[in-house]
């Protein structure tokens, strides 16, 4: 198989992870979401611990600080600096499946990445959520709703507003089709693509 | 196969037609995208020269018209209200494919409606329309645009705002993978769905 890279973005409690996970096991590639933290802890030289702090974190947006010609970026901002630089250096690099990170974004401009977005009614999500990933809380539909509305804030603040829309990948589907099913039907995209 | 009602939205040149007609044939079902004109012209009264001439035509707002009791709604609100109405006898009657009219909008609460998305990219689309399709044109690139514009607005007019947003659809797919691989992997989806 040729390199192949997979981004693949998420609504909260879809399964995205684990699909992706299943799509690397079954092309035999490397798998990165969280993994991630690790390279881009050696790649900015902070700890893995001070980054999922603040990760998250943001101020005024990363082109303003850019624009006023700040010496001094918050650490989220660099944060993202130098997880962009770890998703080049994994393009260039490795085939692999990368979740989240706005990886996407990141390789918008490379038209040989395999872009996809999973996504699935808020009840099929909320149930994953309770009896699937065994999460806690008092009312489901806000703690999926929160956790989407954040998820959505960090791509918008860091990327483009593409976030969910159709033409930004090359193929979208409501994982409620089955976890199995949706990974079949992404591989079997991924080889047609690869002219397999 | 149980009752299948599967609708197609596309961007313009996407092959959205094309493919809509093979997915009919593979699973042996009707497909409709002009040839419900016939239909709509025998619900409404109107003919079907008459229907063509003032489908696209958008006045004030279908709801505006309600709203102020108007008597007398202008054709093209009354040939869409005609064709919602076919489109929910189809929906009752029989498996079929239906390609464009605002049909996911018009079936969105019936959930065995299998909701498809076709898209590809702008310089794809443009040399289908060329080669493909044969159409003329002095600026291909205005051309496609113009026509993908007039498309969304008479959506937005009739439907919402959901046009090409990943979670209104079950699976999108960017048809650059090539027509025949694009409905092997819709096909597949449609039967996991059913169960098959």
């Amino acid at each position: 198989m040729k390199k192949t890279i997979i981004t693949i973005e998420r609504e909260y409690g879809s399964g995205g992870r684990g699909i992706g996970k299943k799509i690397a096991e079954k092309l035999g590639i490397k798998y990165y979401d969280g993994e991630l933290l690790s390279l881009v802890a050696k790649e900015s030289g902070y700890t893995e611990e001070f980054i999922k702090q603040n990760d998250q974190k943001r101020t005024q947006s990363l082109l303003y600080h850019l624009y006023i010609g700040s010496q001094i970026l918050p650490a989220s901002d660099m944060i993202f600096i130098a997880q962009s630089r770890v998703i080049k250096d994994l393009y260039n690099k490795e085939s692999c499946v990368i979740v989240g990170r706005c990886a996407d974004y990141v390789l918008r401009d490379c038209d040989d990445v395999i872009k996809v977005f999973i996504h699935a009614p808020l009840e099929s999500r909320m149930e994953r959520v309770k009896n699937g990933y065994g999460e806690k809380a008092e009312n489901y539909k806000a703690y999926v709703q929160k956790k989407d509305k954040s998820r959505i804030a960090y791509f918008n603040y860091f990327a483009d507003d593409s976030w969910g829309r159709a033409d930004a990948y090359d193929i979208t589907v409501n994982s409620d089709v089955g976890i199995d099913k949706t990974v079949d039907i992404i591989v079997d995209y991924i080889k047609a693509k690869q002219g397999e």
